[in-house]
């Protein structure tokens, strides 16, 4: 039996989901992998749960898990304590082979993911903060840019390292972007749709909704973060698009993803109260360009495009009939436009959001490295 | 840099194609990546040319694409000889790290592949002939069913094999198929339609046209092989599910694939000019069935079918809305329907042929290997 040991920053929803998997396949990774997952450490924002020599337990996991879901911090629980910083953590808990997976939103997290890398550990982002900062940062955990010299570790950088479930949860957006890549063939264009929520609105204004109606509904479901502004500014789409273009060697910043949000950007001063109940003065606008739309053959969707060399994000008007006009609800969507798949893209579309889908993308990240060196 | 050494098996179109590809993106390898790919030896049926200590230069490995696309036997080229047996080939020329890539249509290659395996090299099979043999053969050539032992190397043999390209030419099928497995996900179906050639036949029917038309026109066009049988018994299919079905773990061989084809059996008693003079006697009846089906909303796909223990392959009646249903031309689509995609299913769609396609995603797995242990 081969060990495969992991170390997990980030209990939240998908962090807790992870765990569950994790235990739930113990038997499938055994069997089919001769893999056996041991869990070496666990931590959430200040405090962790260790257990470098054996792993942590399924019961002790499973107690954390429990004690998360009830909002509890690990540096108070009995398995846990305070934690210095987590680059420590990988120092004293890691071992070769040593898998870390960053389930955060956090860049706080970014000197550990690094530290793991240099200890030539593998790292798992499911976080997509880290690699939308810096492009020295992204090179960096992605290995991208790392030309090949005499030594061939600088090489097997480049396979220590997967962020499949940054773009489309556990759509295989990365995988299928990073193999058009290597084959050398011409990605020319991505354009997809990349929020649940986003899509789940524009397929209610599309039905003739009014947006102040669809947005609280949504908000009142769940779908949308507590400051819905969160999902209608349209930024963590934008991050998606930067992670997509940088996958295609563009270099770019934040600053250069061009982000047309959903409500103008005074309404940024409100509260959230203020601002919900301000909606319905956004209602005719939208009523307007969806009609618009349809009497020209198209509906409104929020995308994001990466071509050239530019990166723009925001309500667009496609063909009715195409898979992003015929998309509806909450699945995500993308097309990769290509020299080979042209004028057809290569399409993936299915679920994009929801913590265990994406916990299973990160397991499936975690498994495949198992198997590089 | 680091060294990718690659031995071809076959040179039609696929292999030449690859050999192309290869030479074009050397500096993409070389700079992206730190690799360089070099071909030790490209064989065909039954001749090699060989260069074991440096590769074959680009100049000769043009010179052999030129020649293989004119027809030559590389036993009657310079640069060739005669080969006693592939097995041989990857004895004399197999170096730590060498990729044996298989692009033939043929179940000769199987004796190679697992010697080269054996030898702790890595393989990359376009062929889908040596996964649909024996299931005891396909297990050796995934290393499917290898449990864990104390030896870690069993374990590290399950990343030296790829086949992305025998299902859905370069469409991410089986490394999604791979990764929905690892995650533990529990894959309930897998639908699809797999054929160009017959997916350009649907369209045709749903149009209108009738079945002996149609047929005519893509044997004229060349989207069929020369004895359009070959396409229209539903064979190439049925061994495409069988390979997705394997790839959940079923024990299935070829005879298990309940396979449907577009014509009756008594016809393949008859010279393929017979056949198709005598193809519009099936007229009268597609005609009706395409009729029947738009009468109910539905329309007529030739999809295989992965559900339960079974496998089946055949004319399909889906929802006109559905993604099959609104397929058309020769795109490849999938449908993965699991426990984290349901209802709606994890769809890619998209070319899924083409000698340029295909050798693109065979080079996608080859780079993908140099990662592996």
């Amino acid at each position: 039996m081969h060990e495969l040991p992991v170390i997990l920053f980030g209990v939240g929803g998908v962090g807790r989901s992870l765990l569950q998997q994790i235990v739930a396949h113990r038997s499938l990774h055994a069997l089919r992998y001769g893999l056996a997952l041991q869990v070496l450490a666990v931590c959430d924002r200040d405090g962790a749960a260790l257990d470098p020599s054996h792993g942590l337990d399924d019961e002790m996991l499973c107690q954390i898990i429990a004690y998360k879901s009830a909002g509890g911090r690990i540096s108070n629980h009995p398995l846990g304590g305070a934690q210095g910083d987590l680059a420590g953590i990988v120092d004293i808990a890691g071992r070769a082979g040593a898998v870390v997976v960053d389930c955060t939103a956090t860049s706080a997290t970014i000197p550990a993911l690094l530290f793991a890398l240099e200890r030539r550990y593998k790292i798992v982002m499911a976080n997509k903060k880290p690699l939308t900062s810096d492009q020295e940062v992204y090179d960096r955990l992605t290995a991208a840019g790392v030309t090949g010299g005499d030594d061939a570790a600088p090489m097997r950088h480049l396979g220590r390292s997967r962020w499949e479930t940054t773009v489309g949860a556990g759509l295989p957006v990365i995988a299928t972007l990073n193999r058009l890549v290597s084959s050398g063939d011409e990605v020319q264009r991505i354009a997809g749709a990349f929020s649940g929520t986003l899509g789940y609105l524009m397929t209610g204004l599309q039905a003739g909704q009014p947006f102040s109606a669809v947005v609280r509904e949504a908000h009142r479901l769940g779908y949308t973060e507590p400051d819905p502004r969160d999902d209608l500014g349209g930024v963590d789409v934008a991050r998606k698009a930067l992670i997509l273009a940088r996958g295609l060697g563009r270099q770019l910043e934040m600053g250069d993803v061009a982000v047309q949000g959903l409500y103008p950007p005074e309404m940024d001063e409100l509260s959230v109260d203020a601002f919900m109940q301000a909606l319905p003065c956004l209602d005719d606008s939208f009523r307007g360009q969806v009609q618009s739309a349809a009497a020209a053959g198209k509906v409104l969707r929020y995308t994001a495009q990466v071509a050239g060399g530019a990166c723009r994000v925001g309500p667009t008007l496609v063909d009715a009939g195409s898979p992003l006009g015929r998309l509806s609800g909450t699945d995500n969507l993308v097309e990769f436009t290509t020299h080979w798949y042209s004028p057809n893209p290569l399409v993936i579309q299915g679920r994009g959001a929801g913590v265990d889908a994406t916990a299973a993308g990160v397991l499936s990240d975690i498994i495949e490295l198992a198997y590089t060196a």
